[in-house]
């Protein structure tokens, strides 16, 4: 079978949307294309899904016009389809959010690519399957490609995109592009890696915090207060690397390193961490010198004060809200 | 030896608060002690430290008259002595914050227990040595405890706090106590374990990212955003527990787990995971079920979206902010 790109319509021109899945990722989904001003299609085999799909539209609705919406945004847009087929029929973009099953997926990417216009690009909302293993089934793979959202998908920039071994290097950056017109954070990356870049970080983080709650060494309360009241006030603008940077003082990340390396033996977390060599130090330093850009350590420092201070205000912990 | 306690004061009237080490933990604490209206004094036996802390406290002064100063609070309060004895003498609290050297904090500890007035609780800013590896060299090791802040301890509310072997229980209570009298959010540990509760989270989070760089996977700007436009964005005001809870729909924790479960087989950290058996199931599910009390689903996702909302809008991602 041949391979069709490029897609019949560039990523600026795209319309109308079909969300295949309509759970609480497909559905947020189709909440985000719809407030962004696209035709959106969905399909769910599961027979409450149309209801449950426009509870979930509606419930965000609010949400949505008070970020914004884009011109003749409306809910009303929002058309739910008898069948997959005629789901995909017209459409210039799939996203893909069925269950987290790889045979699931596998014959749900094969029937997409047969349903839909040569050369629509078809993306998968995985949490974790790499994009190789999941596009086995399909005929025409090229266009296939992972499509991360972090939920809700209407709220959180993040998207991640991928492609695998049969995919056309055209279809991801069709992918990205689309993502940027419609809104979202794109993160690109090259290459496969199993949970791609924030699933494989909180991952960890996650799977340590299950060993504490497993061993009786922390309650879920502790886990959540200790990063809500803690380093995650500072993540939700200051990524990890440019974060600890600071902590470095005036000395940044190469200060960090000098004086933090040990404690990467110690049993910190049941992570083993890499060997802290030269390369790896220096790859540290330099990001966060690209970071930091010409911002100064005092300018940095200020950044991260006023934006700690605004988070505090803006989640009601300096008073003066009522959440 | 004996081993002295009650504190000669109650939590509540502690008015003078001594900070040994003045580095960027220490300097923040002076910063943050002062702001809630405390006498403070300072030592460091750094050369230049006095003119780099009173620099730190000026910097971050307008971010504290900002969130509100206690009455009287001001910086000319910050008094830098010239040997340890002077600076702890009449201290009613003593914040150690010196290098993470285990053998320098176990002899300053030594130090600071003959030189403060009996009873008077000593707490270590250590990042994660148990305080019972630290307090072998002191005569009166009943009054130690760990304080763990986060930086910038002036801001970031978080500290947590536990004893060692030798600790007396009460010491431990007056700390926690004195902590929230001064504005911090304490979380107390019944036991000693290594990182602590957030470090041990962010540590693995940490070390996951460093195995990314060092292998070439994601770079440090990857990482970072993957941070702040993802899961950083939820983590301000909401857990990593409560945050999958949401995810996993009405069926909340429950389904999450019986969905996701067998991603914790997954290659996508590092890290192990626990065996997810029925207590540990079990455990999250009450957990977060607790986390939730009497809020429904809807309301816990218009809470969160609220959040996020919030949060975007503060760190100026929706416009209308200029930072």
């Amino acid at each position: 079978m041949p391979e069709t790109l490029p897609a019949p319509c560039a990523p600026e021109d795209a319309r109308r949307v079909a969300c295949i899945g309509a759970g609480v990722i497909g559905g947020g989904w189709a909440a985000h294309f719809l407030a962004r001003g696209y035709d959106v299609t969905a399909w769910d085999p599961a027979p409450d899904a149309e209801e449950k799909l426009r509870r979930l539209v509606a419930a965000a609705w609010p949400a949505l016009e008070q970020i914004g919406l884009a011109e003749g945004a409306a809910p009303n847009r929002l058309t739910v389809a008898g069948t997959l087929a005629e789901a995909v029929a017209d459409a210039d973009f799939v996203q893909e959010s069925a269950p987290e099953k790889l045979e699931l997926k596998r014959s749900l990417l094969a029937e997409l690519t047969a349903a839909t216009r040569p050369g629509v690009v078809i993306a998968s909302s995985t949490s974790g399957y790499p994009m190789t293993d999941m596009q086995t089934a399909a005929g025409d793979a090229a266009r296939l490609v992972v499509g991360h959202p972090f939920n809700p998908p209407y709220l959180i920039p993040l998207v991640e995109v991928v492609g695998g071994e049969r995919t056309d290097r055209a279809a991801v950056t069709w992918a990205s592009r689309f993502y940027e017109v419609a809104g979202k954070s794109v993160l690109t990356m090259d290459r496969e890696l199993p949970g791609f870049i924030a699933n494989r970080l909180q991952e960890a983080l996650w799977r340590e915090a299950l060993h504490m709650v497993a061993n009786g060494e922390a309650s879920v309360a502790d886990i959540d207060a200790s990063i809500t009241e803690g380093p995650g006030l500072r993540w939700a603008f200051m990524g990890p690397c440019l974060t600890f940077a600071l902590a470095g003082g005036e000395g940044g990340m190469a200060h960090m390193l000098d004086h933090f390396g040990p404690s990467l033996k110690s049993p910190w977390t049941r992570l083993e961490a890499p060997e802290l060599d030269r390369a790896l130090r220096d790859a540290m330093v330099e990001g966060c010198a690209e970071a930091a850009g010409d911002r100064s350590y005092a300018d940095l420092v200020a950044a991260r004060d006023q934006g700690v201070i605004d988070v505090l205000r803006a989640t009601g912990r300096l008073g003066g809200t009522t959440r």
